[in-house]
């Protein structure tokens, strides 16, 4: 009889060599993902690096999906304001609220995201967690993006998606290390991105506990405000996680102290990637216009003597948002 | 060709009635966690909960292992600040180290362990994350239990690391949520119980992130102290997992939110477990006395009409410690 092994290699080339970036223009970018990838699962290879050691972190606005023409939260945010504005008329006076209203964006993102934060406290406090959960998902269910005229949930980038099953196929945790409210995250980013809530950092407060007639419940509150951007990021990562990541993924100076903390002297092999916003056409191009609410300057700056990849989302990737 | 069915059954007949719980000897308890495990994750149960939603919580200090004659972490501190003394003069005017040097530990226990978290500052705090690891992992390899006289870390109750391994083996994720430090806690719970740092909650700070000429490090503060005991657990539960537990191990009052969380109206089948510690000779008696750091009133009033297990040590488990 003959051996059936070359029929078998025929049957399984598709999988061994199939693509796991189909969404990815070949280049030094996809190339340098895939070669860090590999040296670090092969057993065989002196970068190997353990399983439970393979913990990738990835920034969530404009590195997973958009973050114009504002923060999805934000327009969240702006939108629950209206919503709930005729029953709460206390709220007209806040100037953060007048602000809101008048659509003065750099107002409410002024002094590290100060008016968001008092919007969030105004609509995304004082209601159990539970309720919270529901009226973000029924935004999401209801909400269209202003230019793509599509869902928000449904704006994720194809080639990040592929990214994140890449790297879990291949044994990374896969989470995400974000300036956004962690609450509002875990909504989606299981459904979204397949990242399970206990992966999913984000800004958070002390919810506090109360055991109702009904049940135990936990009210969201303003408690210990914890914004996790910049150098909260790798303290974020230390409280949350315990491990330092070997791989980061952002695409602004909120990220850099992650990316530091990732692969500066990181005794194990490590790997850092800027997603840099060139492509007007198909979604936007900014570094650090007044209008972006993501600047990226100092990691830019800083990536060719740190070794971090700089994705160029015009050339770099074949494809852009989920199909 | 007779079937080789009947051979293959007697092979696997050890593996599929072996006994997960063998340092568990039979009754209430012990078939309680069975048919749990059995309901929530046979597919045919109108129990079955997807393996995704079972997530069980556990204490750690008298539900892991023992808490007497103090908690382990005071034990750690104490040694550590006999250690640094000499180096620290202005330490002996502070009321705390006092009541510490004198053995006084109703003093440092008293007002919610706030003598503890004064040693802790002054022990566990001003150093990076890694120096702090090396100390505590020195002292784990050098420090010996005063009565049973072994290192502190082989004195986990082997009943509980087989129920660990059991709802491991069925899908279950395995966290910590403990009013214990969770950078103490993470040097030792991957290699004693099996549970990685991103499972292991406890009272934690915000480290500070700095990049200094060797490279990134996180500074141990005690800012944004959060402890982690009472009604903080089902908070941190939220915060770190994002998710509502379906079973909760503990022994003390400081247990009972997390044990309320878990199994009052959920909507998930749901389990609920108390190590009661009734063996003297093998370990400690205790349930309220004033030597005892874990005092278990409320929670073991409220077990029968919450239908939370009681585990009675001295009939329930047939072995105490690891081997």
């Amino acid at each position: 009889m003959k051996s059936l092994l070359p029929f078998l290699l025929v049957l399984l080339a598709p999988l061994a060599f199939a693509d796991p970036l189909p969404s990815w223009n070949p280049g030094p970018a996809k190339q340098a993902l895939l070669d860090f990838v590999e040296k670090t699962t092969d057993p065989a290879s002196k970068d190997f690096v353990p399983e439970s050691e393979r913990l990738a972190v990835f920034d969530n606005d404009g590195t997973l999906w958009p973050e114009n023409p504002m923060p999805f939260q934000l327009a969240f945010t702006l939108d629950e304001l209206k919503r709930r504005l005729p029953d709460e008329p206390a709220w007209k006076d806040d100037p953060m609220v007048q602000a809101a209203l008048a659509g003065d964006l750099p107002t409410l993102l002024a002094d590290h995201y100060k008016g968001l934060f008092r919007l969030i406290e105004l609509t995304g406090s004082g209601m159990t967690t539970e309720e919270f959960d529901d009226r973000v998902r029924t935004w999401f269910a209801t909400a269209k993006h202003p230019r793509f005229d599509r869902p928000y949930d449904q704006l994720a980038y194809q080639p990040m998606l592929e990214v994140l099953a890449f790297l879990r196929a291949k044994g990374f945790q896969t989470c995400i290390v974000s300036g956004g409210g962690a609450d509002f995250m875990r909504v989606f980013a299981e459904r979204v991105y397949g990242i399970p809530p206990e992966q999913v950092i984000g800004s958070s407060t002390r919810a506090v506990f109360e055991l109702r007639d009904t049940g135990p419940v936990l009210v969201k509150t303003m408690k210990d405000l914890f914004i996790d951007d910049k150098s909260g990021k790798p303290v974020a990562i230390h409280q949350f996680l315990g491990r330092r990541p070997i791989a980061c993924f952002g695409n602004s100076d909120g990220d850099l102290q992650m990316l530091e903390y990732t692969t500066i002297n990181n005794p194990r092999p490590s790997f850092g990637l800027l997603v840099h916003h060139t492509d007007a056409e198909r979604e936007y191009a900014y570094d650090s216009t007044p209008k972006s609410s993501g600047k990226l300057i100092d990691a830019l700056n800083d990536a060719p003597k740190r070794g971090w990849i700089v994705v160029d989302m015009r050339t770099d990737w074949a494809k852009m948002f989920v199909p």
